[in-house]
């Protein structure tokens, strides 16, 4: 028997199913037009900001970053609830344009920019986060070509990385931004170029439990941008902190401590660096913002046994929900939270391997778990698939369609 | 420094650039429309057709697993090429037939198939490969609600699996096909029912390059069969033997002995169980027709620098060629067969990663490997991708797009 993720917390029971937004999952998916369907929580993702609200100091500006979940109605709320988007595409950039978002109010960052996309940005009045010399004087032949004023900023490679963090985005060699040593002179070239001068963004890491290691690397963000500030020598008008703030998806994960975060934040955003008296502070999140209010229901198609084990078959899988599969950067899988949505609430009564429809061995939704004993018709609840589920899944891997999304 | 995969035989330079059919990397992607691009060689998988056909049994017929590359333009030289496909879902039934392929040279696999998708292959007349009890019995409800005589197989889940195999589909407890000791029963019960009896599916792995272990799971299959015959007591129609002809990705990977492998299935058909001795037997490739002629081109879009490493980064990435970068099902990561295209042939001269244009560290398309010096503009080419690439990677993964594929 393997163990099930933590079910997070805002979800019920009714009428013996799982409910989201007062809805049975029956009769979401009725409403959706059927299964494989994203639901998201409209309630949970407000309540999550709110959160965050009172627990961060009132001067940090909240951004989404939008590669979590592009889905377009949640863009359209997340616009009302936040401070700013951050894109990593011209794709995304039209999805937050299309969501009614200020380009002002967004910045673009990404390894790989096309000029194509560089100009699109230039043209729009959306931040650039620059990743490199290179870019920077692509971005600034653009400029110059066009006659319009870039907003720029430069995205640094931080000497240090997020401790516990899944995805380690600084510290040595990397492909993103600029290594800290070269940030000044870059800076000041742009600057002298006549650019408008947008400050820096710094990502250290995503996906981290431990509020020490956030606070620890907030800390160090921020003696960084002070640093580079005085290297620059021009007032720094904007920083973006990063994110990092994880969510639990495993047994034995704990929700991240967000008021140690926000007490740590608060007691250095009142002690700032001379140099950072000007500046507009920014985290950027994603997975946190939308993550948990995500559920991913599928229909049991089969129920069978094969060498004494128990298979529920699904017509979900891992072109959904491949992150859920244990297929996406991750190194040993383990179970996310699952459920049997329509006996939701109900004990444990045997173990099952729940599995999708694809004819492949890695398509695996939940092993060896203890679930209550389900029928072919049941609903699988999937959660905390909010975040780098319907958009990061090969869709059209075996031709079985897109899930359905629908945000309640 | 990390070794790259080997280039497969067929590919050669033409004015110092990757040519296929003729053409150059850069006229491909100028007629292509830019990149990334997926070019399919339409000589290479014609070659590698006459190959299977030089060295298996003429009575050996050969099916295509559509879910490898179901790309339309290549989908319909394929129906010329091979003696049927065999389909894992509706989409790809759609797919067969907007190819031209007839519905009697199609089965469908696949363990969790709706009602809908059972109804659909039962109209068209497709071979429906059974994977439960269950399931045979919704197929059975159908037909007699339809009235059409259904085609039905059933999918055998082996007791053995193909050793070496990447992908183990036999061998204990599966959620693909029926347990060998239920499969007589069933089959006696669906003959009973009146449906047109189709024969055994037995698939006990994929991705395997030693040639004696696919002869010997051919044997296997092959004695398993002619004992499930016996036990059902009709004659077998038709025995789908499977695939698991692999192909290399890694260094040090060799081919796969085709001769040997041909060499003893020769060998085993001429001496067939007096059960199979009207059967028609089939092999099921999909990777080994298609994924050595499939290669996906990539333009650098920066050159930078950090911690002392060089990094190229490419306007493509894992949201096209996820099993590239490694992290489709991989454990360990390792460098696929991967060359600057537009210098092709040229020495190696520096150590450098390939990354996609994705914000996230596990977007690396070749890591700390031997390269020839390349710029921006350069074009960078990832063999092998011709199957488990477009279709098996997330595309709307931070919205940059789908690559564009052609057959030529």
């Amino acid at each position: 028997m393997k163990p099930l993720g933590p079910v997070p917390a805002g979800y019920a029971a009714l009428d013996g199913e799982l409910a989201i937004a007062g809805r049975t999952a029956s009769a979401l998916v009725a409403e959706g037009g059927g299964t494989p369907l994203f639901v998201y929580s409209a309630d949970l993702i407000r309540d999550r900001v709110a959160l965050l609200r009172a627990h961060l100091p009132a001067a940090v500006r909240l951004h989404y970053a939008v590669k979590a979940n592009p889905f377009p109605p949640l863009l359209a709320l997340m616009r009302t609830l936040v401070d700013g988007f951050d894109l990593a595409s011209a794709g995304e950039l039209d999805l937050a344009l299309a969501a009614g978002q200020a380009p002002a109010a967004m910045s673009f960052a990404g390894p790989g920019k096309r000029d194509a996309e560089l100009e699109r940005a230039i043209r729009c009045g959306v931040t650039l986060n620059l990743e490199s010399a290179g870019e920077a004087r692509r971005a600034l032949a653009i400029a110059e070509r066009t006659g319009i004023r870039p907003r720029l900023a430069i995205r640094v490679n931080p000497a240090f990385e997020l401790r516990g963090s899944g995805m380690k985005m600084g510290g040595g060699a990397k492909p993103f931004g600029v290594d800290e040593a070269l940030v000044p002179a870059l800076a000041r070239e742009v600057i002298g170029a006549g650019a408008e001068w947008r400050g820096l963004h710094v990502f250290a890491g995503s996906q981290a439990l431990d509020a020490g290691a956030i606070a620890e690397t907030q800390g160090a963000v921020l003696a960084l941008a002070a640093r580079l500030t005085q290297e620059i020598g021009h007032p720094l008008p904007h920083l973006n902190m990063g994110g990092g703030f994880g969510i639990p998806y495993f047994h034995g994960d704990r929700p991240l401590d967000l008021a140690a975060v926000g007490a740590a934040l608060a007691e250095r955003v009142a002690n700032l660096p001379a140099e950072l008296a000007g500046t507009e502070l920014a985290v950027e999140l994603g997975r946190y913002l939308v993550g948990e209010a995500g559920v991913y229901l599928t229909r049991i198609v089969d129920r069978k046994q094969s060498a004494g084990h128990t298979f529920l078959i699904t017509d979900g899988g891992l072109h959904h929900v491949l992150a859920a599969s244990g297929n996406f950067g991750t190194v040993v899988r383990r179970n996310y939270p699952v459920a049997i949505a329509t006996r939701f609430g109900a004990d444990a009564e045997e173990e099952v391997s729940v599995v999708g429809c694809l004819c492949t061995p890695i398509d695996r939704i939940a092993d060896q778990a203890p679930l209550p004993h389900a029928q072919v018709g049941d609903l699988v609840a999937v959660f905390s698939t909010g975040a780098y589920g319907a958009s990061a899944s090969p869709a059209a891997f075996l031709a079985h369609g897109r899930a359905g999304e629908m945000l309640v």
